[in-house]
């Protein structure tokens, strides 16, 4: 994975992708990059990168070629469907789905990929913008071992906490059991600070008596004092939480698993969405739980 | 607070009790212990403790009473019922409340101590046996402030985040809210570790994956190993955690707040315990939810 000598596509280059490609551009790599709205990756080409016109185009030259799109329906029509990357990726080149996606279709591609001679991998991740700006993800591996090894140089551009998981899709799984506890964490968050400011307590008062004990996390650090600014802004956004929760339900269903707490996160995630909050951060919840109990939430 | 002056009782001497109360008279105080069961109170007898007969003859001398019991019902006869702490204490005394117990009984005994001229505050804390143990508890005080202030060199021998929370009650909604955030959490870790099982990932590596950032918590750091490990001794008790889960629940009706996800966590905490684990950890949840999905748990 020698930068003069690799060459490496990028396909999807929002806030998460955008960030991430960089660093590969910064190492040195040449890299031809393609996203639905071409403005969004104007800064890349800008910094170096080559457009393509088509998944398939991006995937004519590189070794290795990325993905990092919004939906599992875009995971399947920019790889799998006509003009994608399979349709354009030479026999030994390799494809990796960095999108949080289904494990099943995670699967799926690996198969299709592997009867073109070609290794898939799944790499959902986990650090949110912040993350993949100052290249700290947590970036969760399935697929071929061997190719994972390959990879290293490249994972260690983006992530600082890279891990195998098993074979295709343990990625996408590993990343569903992320968001089930992720979930929640944030709905017990949101119902507590409703809890408190309906029994008359001081928010900021309570913060300083729970958060260093049994029921701290890295939600209520981090969220806890951005919702008692009344900050609302996506560090993740709502509908893209709905999507992960919808798929970590589907895959309960295909594994013919009860988990209850989940259930009933998703759902409150999807009223809130149903709402008009789909593109506030996660932490928006309270708000949605303020409606409910007619509490006229500090904003 | 003097300890050449100052006299104090001290009612409950279990886990959490003995080890609180034992930081008191090591400080050099004067103290009286009564509990149900004298033998739990030999070790606090051997370190120089008074004993005494019954709540109301603990406190007859003191100047200051505190009470760290089990259950509400416990609470109400030792302090409200007869040959209770109210019936000993003189005017001008203190009683402190240190059970994790109803709000509402916190407001009830505090208006029978004030027709008495006795301040009464509420003070649960958080941290269990160990940060009892260490005197790093948090502790959350309603009441009268100025006994709160008055109070603090006691306050500091038993714990290390202090914080007054407000009128009596106040440090039990405190507590109660911090108890709601703990159930979110268990019951996500649990699910999550039932799921990551079922998908066949490796439980380790997926905590590597997770633990660090926006799903990371201090029960998954530290009662996630625990559970690997097939270690479901009681750092709290599940017959604890469904008493308070079950005040939580009360209150909100009393408040008609409307709180999903606190009630699917109180539901499955009321069946494991019902399934025979009161006397576990809580993390024994995911035995329950392994039950609840055929799976053979590895313990």
């Amino acid at each position: 994975m020698n930068p003069q000598t690799t060459r490496l596509g990028w396909i999807g280059t929002g806030v998460m992708g955008r960030s991430m490609c960089g660093h590969l551009l910064h190492a040195g790599y040449s890299v031809t990059v393609y996203n639905r709205t071409r403005e969004k990756a104007a800064a890349l080409i800008a910094a170096g990168a080559r457009w393509a016109d088509s998944p398939a185009e991006v995937a004519k030259q590189p070794d290795v070629v990325f993905t990092m799109v919004g939906y599992p329906t875009d995971v399947r029509s920019t790889i799998l469907e006509k003009d994608g990357v399979l349709s354009g990726l030479a026999s030994g080149g390799i494809l990796v789905d960095m999108t949080s996606s289904q494990p099943s279709l995670a699967v799926e591609i690996a198969e299709a990929a592997q009867a073109r001679g070609i290794q898939a991998i799944d790499a959902p991740v986990s650090g949110g913008d912040i993350g993949a700006r100052e290249a700290r993800l947590s970036i969760m591996v399935g697929g071929d071992e061997q190719t994972f090894q390959q990879l290293m140089p490249l994972w260690n551009l983006m992530g600082k906490t890279i891990q195998y998981q098993g074979k295709a899709g343990a990625g996408q799984h590993c990343k569903l059991t992320n968001q089930i506890l992720v979930a929640g964490i944030m709905v017990s968050m949101c119902e507590a600070l409703i809890y408190a400011h309906r029994s008359g307590l001081s928010l900021e008062n309570m913060l300083t008596s729970v958060s260093s004990g049994a029921a701290g996390s890295w939600s209520l650090s981090n969220l806890g004092p951005r919702i008692l600014r009344g900050d609302f802004k996506p560090g993740f956004y709502v509908e893209h939480f709905v999507k992960d929760l919808g798929i970590a339900i589907e895959e309960c269903k295909r594994m013919s698993l009860d988990l209850p707490g989940l259930v009933i996160c998703e759902q409150l995630y999807r009223s809130l969405q149903a709402e008009g909050d789909g593109r506030l951060g996660t932490q928006s919840l309270v708000l949605s739980l303020a409606r409910r109990n007619q509490i006229d939430w500090p904003t």
